[in-house]
């Protein structure tokens, strides 16, 4: 294809605002193009590999037995109240059409496949069957960030297997694993699969992929003595309880002339962090409750949600803590509640001897805090996250924290749909059973942000060869040159008979310019045809080993079937 | 592939509220399912024929240089008001993010593309370029109708080229009628090239595709005597003035006892029809006007658009008719206007005499009106749109109207957008030349509904050899009979390896139900295997000719080879 014929607008500075190495890649590389904050156009080199990343998913997929569907973006807003989304859901793009019906960009399609197989499927005869469909999803973000890895709308295959049994299940679900391995070899990215958090419970399996990046939103922990690996939410540490031996000594109270946090009372007082007991109010579907943590820990939303096995659950605003307690949440203690709120403390806390925390009036806190004998807690339980240097689960190790980019994701659902949908077949004996589901997605304009980023130089991107937008890039250095011209159409010519996708660069530019932009572009093999094409030769350059190597016309075609297939 | 691992449910009885015959047929065929009103998902089969349509479509696109590319959904507002759209337009879905912004849901690209070219491109030298992009479209319709012929969401191939010289269009104009016509073949569908509404100004260029159907909601023009053809909103009669002999009479007041409209008035008073003169207000923009036809026509206000060179041309309700003329619309009529509003007639009202027309009084009218006399008219031309009957503009025979789908549309666009973005190049002078740009789109969804419509029999649908979902449907009639699962492998794999794609129904159904199946789905060619499988023969039908023959297993590839090939 001829490069005049495409839109490739390079550029030779790195643009404002383009912080995210992957998104300075491709606008310089003149793949992408930002239409408004977070919404990008993906121009005619972008969309060569985001074809060939999907026909690889859909090959890998279709081996599973997988089959490909399509369903719409307007997700009516009553389907989605069935699992509990609202109208007032702030993540979800919302508004009703002329008719005054509600519809939801599509960003999450359980639901209706769910109800798909439930009206289509009624025999565990036809499973297991499983689908999927690439398409475009949308996030009604607070903020858009690095480029193409958190963008307002962007690009999802999104897989759905249903069965009778559990065992069906966890063999697709082992399945998925392999074809994801594969998915990503093939793309040329280096992935860590984590365990997940299903956003169901603890109990249900779930699997991230993610891809270590500095651009990452996501934090990994991996333990430095084990293979264990697992995405911040999820991760568990070992807790070894260790009660203090000090004696009890007896509740003091202490004001302070100004306002002090509890952190900054520790330091006056010098009590150190771990000795201290940081109290939050929360509001758990309706019911306040206080978490209990230590003030050099951070709560664990989720897990919090999950042990206590409530819909929502949001920390209270300054407001609701007055109304509640008469206090600002600085001063915030779990002494001498009056009303109905539960207490809830982590595993740490129990340990405690002799604490600080707060009090529940202005600049004052209580010393001496002793939990067992002090506090009405209703439960301790691992209720934080996890820290850098903490132990590993398994006790092997310490944890490690990554940040990284999540380019995949499974969940093994189970029924947890096809209950609240009525999703059911019947079995062998006629009952009706619910239908066993599992989840499997992958970012697709994440990961070809990753591709890119993870295959880079100093110069631009080295595409993998399988996602490559051309396998050759022939730059004629003088356009004007009809020798070389007559070369580079034989070389062309011989080139596509020869099975290669060839990308020539015609452009009446400088050698100089048009070298800048292929090492920007990344094609995996530059064939120049330069001065020598009056002897017949060219020269080829590896873009990712910047190998260089002169050849006659004659000899191209086998050395290159040689180089490519020593570098695969 | 084998049957049991795709979501094929297909449906015994036409279901309900199914009344075009493209969502019969591929409901009944189990390729689509309604997912709301208006919003469609495409299944297995649905899925596999969109494939190959659009491979089809971006085949023939790349032979005339057209490169693919991907535009975003969420398009800035902003944007969009460049060339009028506003926030309170009715057919776009608009809303805001989180952020405060406002968005429209895509449904046309003319502007985001040129300020694209206009941003990337800055010579002529880069031209001509031509872009296209296959992505589903939103339009928030009053209603949905006719299946996929008209729903909120649907697939769209929209293409755009953009050149230095109005020489370059007409080059790439021509090509995409070629490549459309290709296309067109292809699919197996009958379109016909229609004149069409440019709703830029009367002298665009414009082309519409239409698929005849009863399900279609356009209305094309075809002369009975000549290769005219014109959408309805384009279509132009020949008009001769044959202006009246009468003498003209005095102007009589006659008002009735009962509440009476022109139509019935005429009645009544045993006028004819063509000796009327209906009068309807519009808005022009801020500018109120009258508009006078025949009582036998109705106003094309398309026409009164780019006659009055307006951007916005609405009739005015009932409110405002009393506003201006203390009257209800009903007695409108253009004698003793006193307020501003200039009147514009249809060339038939210039001929009349002694015509019937409204008084601007309840239940009044006046007679023997005679425009030259009694009107003050700004300008008479051709207002009216066309009617059966209506003589042909090229004086060839006279216009047949014919209900059907629009499939397809181009429009030679010139510098419409490009003056309003702001979109030049700099040309061989170095000045600043406005680039002149084409748009021809195709409506995939609205195809896939008609070459299923266009190609079925009371049966089912018979797809057409290159899109069908399989080239061959295998069933096997007993599937506990071990001879003929063993021909069906042996046979799949043969064909497999022939180069065919298969679908094998595997199902635990009886014959019968497979054969109906089969017919519903219209896969080109069914191989049966059945009783004679011992003998290792099958029968092969084909669909279209419904021609069965029976025949050795050893034989079957040279057969369908034979067969196949003659029948295309």
């Amino acid at each position: 294809m001829k490069q005049s014929k495409l839109l490739i607008p390079t550029l030779r500075e790195v643009p404002n605002n383009a912080e995210a190495r992957n998104l300075q890649l491709l606008l310089r590389a003149g793949f992408i193009r930002q239409v408004s904050g977070g919404v990008y156009a993906y121009l005619p080199l972008a969309m060569r590999v985001l074809k060939k990343m999907n026909a690889i998913i859909e090959e890998e997929f279709e081996k599973i037995g997988a089959v490909e569907i399509k369903m719409p973006t307007l997700l009516p807003l009553s389907l989605l109240e069935k699992t509990g989304l609202t109208s007032s859901d702030e993540k979800a793009y919302n508004f009703k059409n002329r008719t005054g019906k509600n519809f939801i960009l599509g960003s999450t399609y359980e639901e209706l496949i769910s109800e798909l197989i439930g009206d289509e499927v009624s025999s565990y005869k036809r499973l297991p069957l499983t689908l999927f469909q690439i398409e475009t999803k949308y996030r009604n973000d607070k903020r858009s960030r690095f480029g193409l890895l958190r963008s307002y709308e962007f690009i999802m295959s999104d897989a759905y297997s249903f069965h009778a049994t559990e065992k069906s299940l966890d063999e697709m679900y082992r399945a998925y694993q392999k074809a994801f391995s594969r998915i990503f070899e093939r793309l040329g990215v280096k992935v860590k699969s984590l365990l997940g958090d299903s956003q169901i419970d603890e109990q249900t399996d779930a699997l991230e992929y993610m891809a270590l990046s500095e651009s990452g939103d996501k934090v990994g922990c991996f333990s430095t003595g084990s293979d264990y690996a697992a995405d911040l939410q999820a991760a568990t540490s070992a807790f070894t309880s260790k009660k203090s031996h000090e004696s009890l000594k007896e509740i003091e109270k202490v004001t302070f002339d100004q306002q002090k946090n509890l952190e900054e009372a520790a330091v006056a007082l010098d009590i150190p962090l771990q000795k201290t007991i940081k109290t939050q109010l929360y509001i758990a579907d309706d019911q306040p409750i206080l978490i209990l943590v230590r003030a050099d820990q951070k709560v664990n939303e989720l897990k919090v949600k999950k042990y206590l096995q409530v819909q929502r659950l949001n920390a209270a605003d300054e407001t609701k803590v007055e109304t509640y307690f008469k206090s600002a949440p600085t001063y915030l203690g779990p002494i001498g509640v009056s009303i109905d709120c539960p207490i809830y403390a982590d595993l740490q806390v129990q340990d405690l001897a002799n604490a600080l925390t707060g009090a529940n009036e202005e600049n004052t806190y209580l010393q001496n805090i002793n939990p067992e004998r002090d506090l009405q807690v209703e439960y301790y339980a691992d209720f934080r996250l996890v820290k850098e240097g903490d132990v590993s689960p398994d006790n092997s190790g310490t944890l490690e924290l990554k940040k990284g980019v999540e380019v995949g994701r499974m969940v093994k659902v189970g029924t947890y749909f096809s209950e609240r949908l009525k999703t059911s077949v019947l079995d062998e004996n006629g009952q009706h059973i619910p239908v066993q589901m599992g989840y499997y997605e992958l970012g697709i304009s994440r990961l070809l942000a990753t591709v890119a980023e993870q295959n880079s130089d100093q110069e631009g991107i080295n595409w993998p060869a399988e996602v490559a937008p051309f396998d050759l890039h022939i730059v004629q250095t003088n356009m004007e040159d009809e020798t070389q011209t007559k070369l580079t159409n034989t070389v062309e010519k011989m080139m596509i008979e020869a099975g290669y996708q060839v990308l020539v660069d015609d452009r009446l530019e400088r050698g100089g310019v048009k070298f800048a932009d292929a090492d920007l572009i990344g094609c995996p093999v530059r064939i120049t045809v330069g001065n020598q094409a009056d002897e017949g030769t060219v020269s080829i350059k590896f873009k990712q080993t910047q190998a260089t190597i002169e050849v006659k016309q004659e000899e191209l075609i086998s050395t290159l079937d040689i180089l490519l297939n020593s570098e695969s």
